[in-house]
């Protein structure tokens, strides 16, 4: 398997692909600057009378379940049957599946009600949502977990699973791939897997293969973390290296991919 | 028409006037730090039972729409009226009216049921409130609009009508104004117009012209963005820098600004 | 009194106690980071049907009123009942009690319904809540108070009472103590009042005795802010720069230490 990442960095700058997040609170501004680093557009809506709307003008749909609440899942489920209606893929981020019920409940629910496209999450939310026993802390996973949990979801549930962890396992089912790229300074500011999600969501909309916009997405976020990584190891700068690491990515960037499929 | 931009600004920074946000999850936090950053003192409260009185005790009320709910758009309009009860003075920024149904009507029935002060926005938003016909992309423009849009919108509604882009339009129906200043790098981060509705807001508390009051906040806003893209031009660096510039604003700064009164 | 200020922070970083946040839209970030920063593990969660189940996977409750909403009211209630079945500690930050009757009255609803382990707010804050007339300008206090008010409202509420200023003012009715460190700078960011709650909050998780912990909290947070106003005197880059400090806080910092006990 080919994947051609700058190519499609390239289709991303050009296209501005618009990203219709409904996400948590805590990372909306970092969400939105990341995919605007990035080359995408991103948008936060989540009013019930709009979010029908809003996803009909995008090109992919990036529900994100960080900061829940009830009048919010009823959006989420709405946006995800028009976006299911208009084709437009949905990346789902079950944030917290496993730390209370009500969380593992609703992606559940989501799951259920929302063809998803890719589903992704640390390995105590996916192991959570694959009847797997765990320990979640919060919205830290304090888990690991392999291909084969990756391999079980993307069958379950006939998407695109994403394990991130040290090493991200991607699975559709059929092909399996992991991702040893990444920093441990991830894990030292809030919301690094949510932004990953606006990655990977930006390269869904100019990549129809779920599988490999996953990657890319992955390997993206995680160069763009080693490169911001070499310039600080203190957190707060981290994250201004980051996003000014991700609008410099180019073809020499890539060539840092760690990448095994199977 | 004389514009004291230095003076204002001292009469600012020695007031520390109140200006109450009614805004967007998503620039909560750099709207506050750039209101702080120019010398003002920023409040956000949003919940109906609070919202009459805390605008009751600000200098000017900044309602912005990008995050809408229902419970919210009450909160908006209760706060508008009581605003215009006690004098205060009322900026409406209509983010992605135009995009969806649900902005659109919401900005207009702001217009409709608060009087407005100064009501601020870009092309595709200011257009589709004047019933032009447009293209709106998320809550990013995709068009351009000129001085007679402005104008219109002023005269329709009795307010200062400021449409913003690489070129700023500013009218109150009898003049208006072109400011030149910005840069490029607004485009790459997220909340810039946003934060452009912090500073005019903050200028308009303490210049009871609000015509002056807009060109003072696009000027000041726009230079220290000028002066941010000249230390760096990548945008997580740029956010940090244009904070930085807010601060540092002074006498010397404004000689950069590039205005036209007509 | 003898405090072990490194040694409670290598606790901290060992232990990486859970720190439930219900806290305000506008700082959710920045608190989540200065969390991170410090060592401990910070989530937010706010949704009535999973506030008990998250506050009873928590160290630490830390509820703050910055911007409220009804069904928050209920969350935060429910979840300070919760923990304190758990005997999970809590900290209450008032934000803008004092400037509407919505905020003082939540707070004093809370405070009468919750046993709260740690208030923490700022003179006007405080001083509402301990029947002083004040006068309080939006979230911002402009008025000042001693340690007489710590003392009162410790002996009120049988609680640790923290009155931030640039002095601070801690009691638990028996001890008080005065902190001097700190920087102007604190003033010219959003939210730093917010930060040094996480900052308390995290220390409450290691340190069982809330008086010392409050002490910890703000030590470690105010000797940061030093660290990082030694730095730069401008707003965004101080706000980088205090992250940064408070992951780099170890015992030679400590020496700055600005405590009186009585």
């Amino acid at each position: 398997m080919k994947i051609d990442y700058a190519g499609d960095l390239a289709k991303l700058r050009q296209a501005k692909p618009l990203v219709h997040h409904i996400t948590n609170y805590v990372v909306m501004n970092i969400s939105a600057n990341i995919t605007l680093s990035l080359g995408a557009s991103p948008v936060m809506a989540h009013a019930r009378p709009e979010v029908e709307d809003m996803v009909s003008l995008a090109q992919v749909l990036y529900i994100n379940i960080g900061t829940l609440s009830d009048a919010w899942i009823e959006s989420m489920l709405a946006a995800g049957k028009m976006a299911n209606k208009k084709n437009v893929p949905v990346l789902l981020d079950p944030v917290g599946a496993g730390a209370t019920k009500y969380r593992t409940e609703t992606a559940k629910r989501i799951l259920k009600e929302v063809k998803v496209t890719v589903l992704k999450g640390n390995a105590g939310e996916m192991q959570s949502l694959a009847g797997e026993k765990v320990l979640v802390k919060g919205v830290d996973s304090t888990t690991s977990a392999g291909p084969g949990t990756a391999a079980a979801l993307a069958q379950e549930y006939g998407l695109t699973a994403v394990i991130t962890g040290r090493e991200d396992f991607i699975s559709n089912g059929s092909q399996s791939a992991t991702v040893k790229n990444g920093t441990d300074l991830f894990s030292r500011i809030t919301g690094a897997g949510c932004m990953l999600g606006s990655v990977i969501a930006s390269f869904m909309a100019v990549n129809s293969d779920p599988f490999a916009a996953s990657v890319e997405g992955l390997v993206s976020f995680e160069i763009a973390g080693e490169k911001a990584a070499a310039r600080t190891k203190l957190p707060g700068s981290f994250m201004t290296a980051l996003i000014d690491e991700i609008a410099q990515l180019n073809e020499e960037a890539y060539r840092l991919a760690d990448v095994t499929v199977r």
